[in-house]
């Protein structure tokens, strides 16, 4: 379908992980002269302040115990207001490429003839290795990064695709993982990955009141269950962890430190 | 060692893509208030021209002949002129933590007793999501995205890890790989990866100038081999590729376009 010319347009941002000077330069330009901005949970008040105050400002997803919308309504919402001439700004935590449904979003835009552009940000993973001083790759060590979900859409645990994440040199990084971490552990050890990997779950990446807690792939799980971890939270597995200051295996036992 | 106050300090940071506005807020605040910057040759002149006029610049990649410097030249530089009290940025093309060596040089900096920062920034696979309008994940498609190289240091094809690659619901995206396609997509393929799986070489990635070919696994060296991509190339193996609008596979045989 062709643009009309009377017809706003969507972009659809990656706000980065929280931080408002973590925003690229873009999405900072497109955020503070946005018309309408639909923006999930996971972008913060710090962020949401460099709108215009003329800016009709809408949540999209879950916090505070209000629902979330669903998908459809989103995709409508956005339609209605481009098709009100405005400069709409969807908003999303971290990159929308990844784990963001820019393709679903993008797709029904295109289809409805509204023009789109997608921005891109930085990833919680990406954050998460800068705040807390690992690589994601490293050389000799992790030739390869993976991201992906420990969860499907009803929370379950995934069922594909643990033999590739138990490849040694391939650092993962798990978004949306805290309550299946003792599973995925399970699962990643069956595919060979060492219990004595090291690994990280880091709570809030990228913002000044990030958490992180260390320990294997085996001790982890226990560790984070003793933790009220409420943010969002990123695992990191693989042997870069250790590079992390932060990183202290919680699983010697105590006569190994004895001695 | 403990960070003595006489001492600059060094500010690893991912310059991104290359256009300057998708520099992350916080990097270019770094590149405004640098001293003394020493940048990789993907890192392009509308980022440098944002560093003070007085601001010492050195090249470390290689370019228009010149050789690179070696790591241990670079550690070294970055601690001489930390210990000059100056403000050294080191800017790097992407982020710094994927394929971007920040693992070598902070350890070297933290060794030293040079204070250190990450600054993370826009990875050139989502910034070519983002522009040429494909996801990295989608649901019930693409669970999980690889990002990996497909040489090693001297340039031969890595020997390990395809098979994690073969899985058909990761999106593999693959740096510095441009001439390893031919030699990578058969790996690829002899690990179980669909010939017919869609694919992208993107050169150039987030920057106004990026170019894009598309093809299969199977047709795209072929088709890569008789351009000139001689800027950095980033390559997309995935069903995602095939939603991006530049998408059109080059290996339909001429009789079934007639059909």
């Amino acid at each position: 379908m062709p643009h009309d010319s009377q017809m706003g347009r969507v972009q659809l941002v990656g706000a980065g992980p929280g931080a408002a000077d973590l925003l690229t330069v873009r999405a900072l330009r497109a955020i503070e002269s946005a018309q309408a901005l639909l923006y999930d949970a996971l972008v913060g008040e710090e962020i949401l302040a460099l709108a215009p105050a003329a800016c009709l400002k809408m949540q999209t997803g879950k916090r505070a115990g209000r629902a979330s919308m669903k998908q459809d309504t989103i995709n409508r919402l956005m339609l209605r207001l481009a098709r009100r001439g405005l400069r709409v700004v969807r908003l999303k935590g971290g990159d929308p490429s990844i784990f963001g449904r820019v393709g679903e979003e993008a797709a029904f835009l295109h289809a409805q003839g509204v023009e789109t552009e997608v921005v891109p940000g930085v990833t919680a993973a990406c954050a998460a290795a800068a705040q807390f001083g690992f690589p994601l790759t490293h050389r000799g060590e992790a030739r390869r990064v993976t991201f992906a979900t420990a969860t499907t859409r009803d929370g379950a645990l995934t069922e594909s695709g643990w033999a590739a994440a138990g490849d040694p040199e391939t650092t993962l990084a798990l978004y949306m993982g805290r309550d299946q971490l003792a599973a995925a552990a399970d699962r990643l050890i069956a595919h060979g990955r060492a219990p004595t990997t090291p690994a990280l779950a880091i709570e809030n990446a990228g913002r000044a009141e990030a958490r992180v807690l260390s320990g294997t792939l085996e001790s982890l799980a226990g560790t984070l269950a003793g933790e009220r971890f409420d943010g969002p939270v990123v695992l990191l597995i693989g042997e870069v962890a250790a590079r992390s200051a932060a990183y202290a295996p919680q699983d010697v036992p105590l006569a190994a430190e004895a001695m």
